[in-house]
């Protein structure tokens, strides 16, 4: 997905947001906006909004001086989802339906996100969501991609969220790439984060190589886009990796929650809509 | 009021916002963005909002080529408002407290404002405000000041939004001198949209000199500012005046909607409060 003019201000607001998480003072936030403004005229319409978001967090690292100032809140987010797992694990269990159930619950997990202006409650989130209709809602091509596939590769997004990625792979019953950021994002799932939420212990975890808050073809490293090239079946979570895939031409099943206006205008559902889109590309 | 961190962003959305409802192209729009974004490192943030408004809205003038470019939105809601006039003046007749009913119509006026990031209903807006209890309210003060005066200058803020100024100022029973801006910037209410509104029937018009969005000192007239700080008594309508003189030593009364939570934080009330705000300094 290109950007859009109203990804613009966005962008000022999501560098506020991530100053004040990230404990910058006034004055640091203040240098950080300054920064992102003048960064504004170089942002082409052709890239997608994390490849915005890549420098904008590159500058709050550099600000602050810290590679990872949101640690604290993502192990904080991850603990919470841990100690729901064995709820979640039971609610899956006594599905009729284990496996829509989990999608359910990975878009729920969905709402754990600091790069969006909204607040969010858990327990909440996940109630309305369980009973929610879908807008978009390509299941049973899912389920005919699943039984076909030999591996799936699936796209994390946000830590804490990821401990729901978790139980949804728990009931894929087919080997899985759990990708994460290559380095610290945002809130992003990475390498140790991934660990922390347990999915070491259901998937090979591998680095897209991305800087950005999604994978970004131009910002993955080469050889894994490569992969996703050749991949059978892909799940993305999340916005930032819709943004960066949308218009790529592979196998993906795209599992969001619709959280701004702009994506919910590009994939023509209203906001807070709840999404498993397959992409127009070939599909097994 | 000075400027606070989160009015950063929200520069960048009105200049977003103002762009599309002067009916910009893409390309212009993009290009009003690229210079806001460049003006943040020289906003100081002892400045007040409204004069950061000021430089975008001269900016829209300079890229789109036309001096009013609201002009036609500003005579569709004093229009709209005119129509409303009559049955708004029985209101205030069979009321049981004309002037505090007064009051109350020109703040539901005020919801007529294209700088805030808000939709208005103005029929629906104004039967919410009729009945909603006021967060700040300095009515008795505001009776007794009125009863001293010889003379009431008022500081008019929006086109439309002026034929609600009018229903107080003929409430008022004193000499008043309305005020406008000296240049059209977004919609607020110029000396032509004042003679539209009838303003000239029951004030005398005078322009502060203010090119900005409010009635900011270091963009008003000098001769202007001393006739304020001379003045017994000051009605300031809406955000962009409240922005512009909160600090100022002159006896004013606000009265306003609340419709951004930077002002809320700022006088300490809620979001969509409706406030009747007596200053600090010296009233009669």
């Amino acid at each position: 997905m290109k950007n859009y003019l109203d990804c613009i201000p966005c962008f000022m607001s999501q560098a506020l947001r991530a100053g004040k998480t990230a404990g910058l003072e006034d004055k640091q936030i203040k240098k950080l906006l300054d920064e992102v403004g003048m960064m504004i005229s170089d942002i082409p319409m052709e890239s997608s909004p994390p490849e915005t978001g890549a420098v904008i967090y590159q500058k709050i690292r550099e600000i602050t001086g810290i590679d990872d100032p949101f640690l604290s809140i993502k192990q904080k987010n991850t603990r919470e989802a841990l100690d729901m797992y064995p709820e979640l694990r039971q609610l899956v269990r006594r599905s009729d339906d284990p496996l829509l159930m989990a999608i359910r619950l990975a878009i729920a997990g969905n709402v754990i996100d600091f790069g969006v202006n909204k607040a969010f409650n858990l327990q909440k989130d996940i109630e309305q969501i369980l009973s929610q209709d879908f807008a978009i809602f390509d299941y049973d091509s899912f389920r005919e991609s699943l039984r076909k596939t030999e591996k799936v590769y699936y796209l994390g997004d946000n830590a804490g969220e990821s401990v729901f990625d978790r139980i949804l792979i728990e009931e894929l019953h087919k080997p899985v790439v759990f990708v994460v950021r290559e380095i610290p994002v945002i809130n992003d799932v990475t390498r140790a984060d991934a660990i922390m939420a347990g999915l070491d212990k259901v998937a090979e975890i591998v680095s897209s190589g991305s800087t950005a808050p999604g994978n970004v073809p131009a910002l993955c490293d080469p050889s894994f886009m490569e992969t996703l090239y050749q991949a059978d079946m892909i799940i993305s979570k999340g916005q930032g990796n819709y943004e960066g895939l949308s218009d790529e031409p592979i196998p993906v099943f795209f599992l969001l929650k619709v959280k701004c206006h702009v994506i919910a205008r590009d994939l023509g559902v209203t906001e807070n809509s709840i999404v498993l889109k397959k992409s127009d590309f070939k599909h097994l």
